[in-house]
């Protein structure tokens, strides 16, 4: 199985997290956002996502693409270790709390929303930055208004072992790092995120880990 | 089961299709995002939401949020008539074309996001439709290039019955439309729109259709 990656897209990493936890053995794609006006919009790799997103996940010849449907199709597949929980309203909750990031914060902050930003709209730098940090706190102070409200979350965000919702969780907290986001008032999810960044499966996954690292 | 619900939320009207394909019937609570400095900020809200978004289901004393978490958690407990397929790699498709519109386009323009660009970024009315018209049609191209080229597309966008996918298409057409964005490249989005809304089940989740309408 071929993983499309970048070392620093938070998306990948998500992907990267999932499969280490798996055991699922991969060979990365790297595919550099940045090189050659952006590797994702050669027609090579066109061939692979139409949407010219990263990951894509090559598996039996089917591309897969979006982050969460390969997590979830992962655990379909390869029910061990669960990434989800079995009871509906347990998977819902982890969903839920997986979108919160992924719907709510990430997309906000990624690559081509910033460039519209300061090539389109002719932002500044500080203007562009401020953007950023806006979307996480905000995005993250409502996570952590759950997590540290609702007793399904134990030593991960839900229970004791990690799920899709830590997968999301742990990226964001990394690219909430880079910008300088204040996360001094998220103590559970940075909680969460040290007990994550103790398994292999997570530091295996980093962006500094990557052979496309720089 | 009660629905909080406003009548133009895309991510509402996403659930209300769900809820109407599965015949269950509910209850709508309408909270109105723009009167009394927006209802969804209201304590009585947060209690069932605290990152204050509708919609919110509220079934068996849970509270589930995030539209795309509450419609597989209606297709684990009631799965017939099912919104994903049965095989893995099927349900990975209709979730990535779901979240194809969920992630890469309905984030960028929903009322906070517009509204940090007007009173924020002081950003003109042009400047902010041009946001807007920019992120659909960018994001709808690459659908449709998906579900052109494709051979699981149907008369839906997987197959010939309704899915989750058609859950997030039809109310992001809707708001494309209510943009005047030139929905004239996505001829098949358009042709999969105009099947799903022969369907009464998706006439009675239209906006028009609810009882808050205005």
């Amino acid at each position: 199985m071929k993983l499309y990656t970048y070392f620093r897209s938070s998306a990948a990493f998500r992907v990267r997290i999932a499969l280490n936890l798996k055991g699922m053995p991969f060979e990365p794609v790297p595919v550099h956002l940045l090189r050659d006006g952006g590797q994702h919009r050669a027609a090579a790799f066109q061939a692979h996502n139409a949407q010219q997103l990263i990951p894509v996940l090559e598996h039996h010849g089917h591309d897969l693409t979006q982050s969460l449907a390969i997590i979830e199709y992962l655990d379909e597949i390869r029910p061990e270790p669960r990434l989800l929980p079995a009871d509906p309203f347990g998977r819902a909750r982890v969903r839920s709390l997986a979108l919160a990031i992924a719907c709510e914060i990430h997309p906000l902050n990624n690559l081509r929303v910033l460039r519209y930003l300061t090539d389109t709209l002719e932002l500044s730098e500080e203007q562009k930055n401020r953007w950023y940090r806006h979307w996480v706190e905000t995005g993250l102070a409502a996570v952590e208004r759950r997590l540290a409200g609702e007793p399904e979350t134990g030593r991960f965000t839900h229970g004791d072992g990690p799920t899709l919702a830590d997968c999301c969780l742990v990226p964001q907290v990394f690219n909430a790092e880079r910008y300088q986001c204040d996360l001094s008032a998220v103590p559970t999810i940075m909680r969460v995120h040290a007990q994550c960044m103790a398994l292999q499966a997570f530091q295996d996954a980093a962006p500094a880990a990557q052979p496309d690292a720089e």
